[in-house]
């Protein structure tokens, strides 16, 4: 232990959202606070309807359909809100009152979506973790067929499970992928609907990246609220109000910072092998389990536990006196949580392991 | 014109929104991107649920209730998206489809407003200035004393108009405060519940201020989706999801410079006479003339054209080459508009009244 106390206090983020973006996004971001871009205004007073905000916005929107593979159909927004405003606009935009909806229920935040959906119109949870406390992803289900969209979230942040592979249906798929959107390579253009708040890998919290096949659009009944009808929002660039402007233009930089990483291929390596380590540490533990189901285990939310869980408070002291910050685990699964999203670097893993290992050592 | 040439070029932001904000507020906003308050954080990077944040956005909502003088049934929100989020939410939390709301149509955001209010019941628009391009706020008008709620826009930020003083009704007011709060005093208790966008005197583009008298709540049939209803973001603080937490916080950074001014008070006087100051030179002009009709004037955003519209072009190229930013009108209205938002200095108005003068000796 004594190794490791003596190392100079650095932070490890592994908060589960507000999380870790790159340092050189802080920076970036910093001297745009001051100066943007040598005009001599601050980002935050730069009008949004300035060639230098108009710039920032193409370049981000553009990125993503680049990074992310997206084909013409597939619209690319920054919206207002976060997954929560999401919860009732896809529904909205998307579900007639007589139709149904399927669901799969993996966790608070699915919970939290269907019953949202449910005041558009008929929900079917076509499977559910809830017995076993969400910490398996359900694996024999069926989608009848006059679904109007399948929703899944790919990645449960709280109980530390992840859909491995996409279920194949024959109905839309509507994804929150808010925690695991750009961190490992998925077939985008084969979902419907995708939505993500950016506090995650993309960028600070205050901005939604919606990713929408336009066809899918127009079908319901009811009038849609302006604000609310993803078509005005397609229609105007993004830009059918005044955008948040300043989490737009950290996502952007987060997403140009990712371009340089070589792309999702190069940092889903690099995740894939962040998440090895930190699991395989804790399975070879004697005093660290995981909670999730082995073939369910996700790579960007390591849960786990002690398995005398008398010692937790002490291990966290000691993760807190190491700069090991934002481990505690959410209150519905306790002990642990170790967030790995696309900025954390892997010598941070490897940090919270030495550290680990010499807790280990000494009880 | 040449001595104000030669000046150093140092930028003048009068752009309508976003909006010019305090240097200071700029600098302390910049050295959080890196580390906030001695963390070792990023304020991009901070958990919502720790104690550091917990205490901005205590402080952010606390403060607001002090400046505003706001009595106990009055609750402060910061809530995501900006006034087109409220146009929708404000009827859907306040009226009922056999209701009728009075809006009092003053301009473009008005319409918006009430456009978005008849999804949700019936709208009787008790007056309107639409025949005079909005030139003009209405005086004489009767609020059916049925009416569910009475909303208005105090400040019209593309026509440069300004309700002087609040109407006197006998139902709940709503106001669209956007362009004008913090800015004047008002007898803010006597408004059941005001809305505006952070971008012109309190912070970045990215969250909306919500005040609202908790006892209007409650009292509409419809089941509201969990995000929409405020009282969810009442009981939860503020804090129902992850809220834009940098926008949040240079809020609060704004506040806290607005205080330190001597409050709304002493801001007021000092945007009386920025405006006083620049009405007067364009009143004085031989070139320059108002829109707006006198007595309703906006101490906020100035519109003005020019006699002779052909000279507008090379204006605003002068403006410009002498960093005078954002002066170029709203399409709808044409010719310039000089915002004086509450962190705009005296002296930048002093300048561009200086600019005008040599402008039209020139000419």
């Amino acid at each position: 232990m004594e190794d490791v106390l003596k190392e100079k206090k650095v932070m490890h983020n592994f908060n589960a959202g507000p999380s870790v973006l790159p340092r050189s996004v802080f920076e970036q971001a910093s001297k745009a606070v001051l100066n943007y871009n040598n005009t001599g205004l601050s980002i935050l007073e730069l009008g949004h309807r300035t060639k230098e905000f108009q710039a920032i916005m193409d370049e981000a929107r553009s990125l993503v359909k680049e990074l992310m593979n997206l084909d013409a159909d597939h619209e690319v927004l920054f919206l207002h809100g976060g997954a929560s405003t999401q919860f009732m606009q896809v529904p909205m935009n998307l579900l007639n009152e007589n139709e149904t909806a399927a669901y799969a229920d993996t966790g608070v935040w699915s919970s939290k979506a269907l019953k949202e959906a449910k005041l558009y119109g008929n929900v079917k949870v076509v499977c559910s973790s809830k017995e076993a406390n969400y910490n398996f992803i359900p694996k024999d289900f069926t989608v009848p067929g006059d679904s109007k969209y399948f929703h899944i979230t790919t990645n449960n942040t709280i109980y530390g499970t992840q859909w491995q592979s996409i279920p194949k249906v024959d109905v839309p798929l509507v994804a929150d992928m808010c925690s695991d959107i750009f961190s490992r390579q998925r077939d985008f253009n084969s979902f419907a609907l995708i939505f993500a708040g950016a506090q995650k890998n993309m960028g600070p919290a205050g901005v939604n990246l919606v990713v929408v096949d336009k066809n899918i659009l127009g079908k319901v009944d009811r009038a849609l609220p302006t604000i609310m009808d993803y078509r005005n929002h397609i229609k105007e660039g993004s830009m059918l109000n005044t955008p948040p402007v300043f989490a737009v233009y950290v996502s952007l930089l987060t997403l140009q910072w990712l371009k340089q990483q070589g792309g999702i291929d190069a940092i889903e390596k690099i995740n894939n092998q962040k998440a090895e380590m930190l699991y395989s540490a804790i399975d070879n533990s004697t005093l660290f389990q995981t909670t999730a189901v082995k073939e369910d285990r996700s790579k960007m939310n390591v849960c786990f536990v002690m398995k005398d869980p008398s010692l937790e408070k002490q291990f966290l002291d000691v993760a807190e006196q190491h700069g090991i910050y934002g481990i505690k685990g959410h209150r519905s699964v306790g002990g642990f949580r170790a967030s790995l999203y696309n900025a954390l670097p892997l010598s941070s893993v490897n940090y919270l392991i030495e550290v680990m290992k010499e807790f280990e050592k000494n009880y």
